[in-house]
């Protein structure tokens, strides 16, 4: 992996002449969003992996653990928190509604909108599965000292806040 | 974005009555597979808004960026290296051996491995896309210094080992 490690600062400047560094020059394992990527898919596929045995899917479980520690939402909102398209999180909705750890209850303000909570049963499928994801956390940061994850989620912080568009 | 941040540091070991820290506690946006998540969802979006531009799709933009970089691989190397599944990968370079912008060749020891390859025609549309991924680079890490990049990203390696099972 350390071949592609090169002395190239990420974030150089373009040079006065306005070539900006090539690729190849700043190497993959030195791109961070390469890097990032790389991690997710990992992480995603460790914890489809342990989700499996207790019968949840990644989706649901994140649906459970944004409105565990949200309070109810539209589906909108839950979407872009639980990181899923729309679609996909309707219908993950739809079963999480069926298999009653989820409700759905019109807003006395606009009976347009529906806020999505989580019931006394969804929180108690996601206080049983949520070990499995604290053990892969800690996995993922065995051998990082608290100064260090805490850096780590104040440059993540910044990042994420760059990187948005369209104010989401 | 505030809300979430709490003192809990996120890699606390775990009490001594074995009790280990709720989501709540820790706090959404203090655990960073999920605000990994939350960056890579926007970054991916971005990128592939970006490219659509030049009617160049992420996976194929994936493949071409490490083939840049790597010299030949197997369509498996591919598939992790530019962490896309293997029938997906399989199926995108058809195509881009279609458009010429790759070459299939089968290696001389082993008749059954077939190796990809960028050719001098993948290398020019790679060239002509990346200042378009390197201004995101720079758009993402604006506002970090140097220092805080090299840091960030030696956490990222320490995370990225971390994760890996199953050797990849």
């Amino acid at each position: 992996m350390d071949k592609d490690v090169s002395d190239e600062p990420i974030g150089k400047p373009e040079a006065s002449n306005g070539r900006i560094p090539g690729l190849g020059e700043i190497g993959l394992n030195n791109f961070a969003p390469y890097v990032m990527n790389r991690i997710m898919a990992r992480w995603n596929a460790n914890l489809a992996e342990d989700l499996k045995v207790r019968d949840m899917s990644t989706i649901k479980m994140r649906a459970l653990a944004v409105l565990h520690v949200s309070g109810s939402l539209t589906i909108n909102e839950l979407s872009v928190l639980a990181v899923t398209e729309q679609s996909t999180m309707s219908r993950t909705v739809d079963a999480l509604e069926e298999q009653g750890l989820i409700l759905r209850t019109p807003r006395p303000d606009d009976m347009r909108v529906r806020d999505v909570a989580i019931t006394a049963q969804g929180r108690a499928v996601f206080e049983d599965v949520w070990p499995l994801m604290y053990a892969d956390l800690q996995r993922m940061l065995s051998g990082i000292s608290e100064d260090e994850q805490f850096a780590f989620l104040a440059t993540l912080h910044k990042i994420l806040r760059n990187v948005r568009r369209h104010d989401i």
